[in-house]
């Protein structure tokens, strides 16, 4: 068994391929939940369902979030009543977090409800959110703090970020499956997918028996580094490293997981990160990363379980 | 000031007819809850989103409720992730449950968010809830209890009707704005649309305060017959007078509305029950009362109105 820890669409891609590569029973995504949050009454669990529509084959190729194919008809008969619409919610999307509030609210924990949402839906594999509490990321600014979607989607990731706080994050538990996975004998290592680490990685981190788990290992831990040649490949790590007075490198990923991985993957474009990275105690591998066709994805996913024995 | 009292397709035809007819602060049409629900977590109001969407021309012309040009895409997905389909929910019309279970949870009242949407789909005259308290329409058969929706869609009013109870009633309140309209000096009548009595009138005149005011009436008051010929015009009604025990005929409903109403709209096929409606202490208006057009629905409105003079 591998456990892969996900965020959102780089994390999806990277499960995506491990998914093509290993057999069923051989692989958990074990997924951040910090970005979940209740909007317009419901339980919205933005990378759940991205690793779950991606596995699915139901992802949308053009965003790598929601559904394909999806349409509108629900947002513009929102807006013509007035709600709030700087979340976007597809038609068919919108039926996962009906469904998934009812369950919940029905008093299933949030693992179940996934696992049997993601089997309806045809994913062979296993996937799980990192934990049933509430588990929810602050972004702060120097001057307030923004819930994790206001901060991402309603604010676009403007606000300069001073620090995240993952509120819940002690209180937590770690999900049954991925609490089982990380403890079995089986364990053949843990895959850190190319997500952003404060965002995405830190908040699953900050649950307690993870870090511990990893700082502990009895089996290798690797992780992709999300930054290629001083640029995210999504989203806007490079804007928080630069706000946090850090560099644009992989030597920063390296030196956020030092202690945690043996690995870490970067690109031919960052080679000569290798002997900084190397001085923390992990060891660099140079392959390139970048996942732009499924091939990509295969290719990079084969190499992480190599990089683990 | 004139209260029209409604349910759902046949309230809506009328209530569209006195919308016509009317001018915006002569009319307010209120209309029955008791086949609220709570289904998927959300607060489907049926009989409220008839006539909201009547008055504001966007119903569907084919069923008389919900939306025109709807479409299906969160069914279709809630079908696929195993979720209860009985009850369709439109794309469109999912917007206007969302938003309402959102504003009611944020504590407003039924009939301040209903004024509301109403007001944004370009509804001009006054609709509100009979009631902002819980009312539930229960159906009894010989051998058990169906919550409304259940009996009417889930079973498609297929059971066997024994009785009916209308949970909530004696603990609700009129809403504001009708318990101003009916006690305001400026009412000139109440008007019953041709719904079901049983099913749709009979839940709001169970509430304290609208039987009492229809028995002391100030204004005349008047109803339309939902049946014609011996049949209902739609639904199940002449099947729960038979069911009940009771001629399917307008002498059933001048029967249950008596010493509530002044006067009854009869059709003339049914222009032979004349005198014994007489006889009840209702004045008996034949009148063509099927609403078939737009034209129809004006008349009748018209004829209506003339009637409580």
């Amino acid at each position: 068994m591998i456990v892969a820890l996900a965020g959102g669409v780089g994390g999806a891609k990277l499960a995506l391929g491990l998914s093509r590569v290993l057999p069923e029973d051989r692989l958990l995504v074990a997924i951040n939940t910090g970005d979940d949050f209740v909007h317009l009454g419901l339980h919205v669990s933005p990378d759940l369902d991205t690793v779950m529509y991606t596995l699915a084959g139901l992802a949308n190729p053009e965003t790598g979030w929601g559904l394909a194919n999806e349409t509108w008809r629900f947002m513009e008969a929102l807006k013509r009543l007035g709600g709030e619409a700087w979340f976007q919610l597809g038609d068919q999307d919108l039926a996962t977090h009906v469904e998934r509030t009812r369950r919940l609210a029905a008093g299933e924990p949030l693992s179940a409800v996934t696992a049997d949402l993601a089997r309806r839906l045809g994913v062979r594999h296993a996937i799980a959110p990192i934990s049933d509490n509430a588990l929810r990321t602050i972004v702060l600014s120097k001057d307030r703090a923004y819930a994790f979607q206001e901060y991402f989607v309603r604010e676009k990731a403007q606000p300069e970020l001073h620090a995240v706080r993952y509120d819940g994050a002690a209180e937590a538990a770690l999900a049954p499956a991925v609490q089982a996975a990380l403890t079995s004998a089986g364990l053949r290592g843990v895959i850190i997918c190319p997500s952003n680490p404060f965002l995405s990685i830190g908040p699953m981190l900050a649950i307690p028996g993870l870090r511990e788990a990893l700082r502990a290992r009895r089996t290798r831990a690797i992780a992709v580094s999300p930054i290629i040649g001083g640029k995210a490949v999504k989203g806007p790590a490079a804007k928080i490293l630069r706000e946090l007075g850090q560099d644009v490198s992989p030597v920063s990923i390296a030196r956020y997981y030092a202690g945690l991985i043996d690995v870490l993957l970067i690109d031919h474009e960052d080679a000569a990160c290798a002997a900084e990275i190397s001085s923390l105690g992990i060891e660099p591998v140079v392959t390139p990363i970048l996942m732009q066709t499924l091939e990509d994805r295969e290719r990079l996913a084969n190499m992480c379980v190599h990089s683990l024995q």
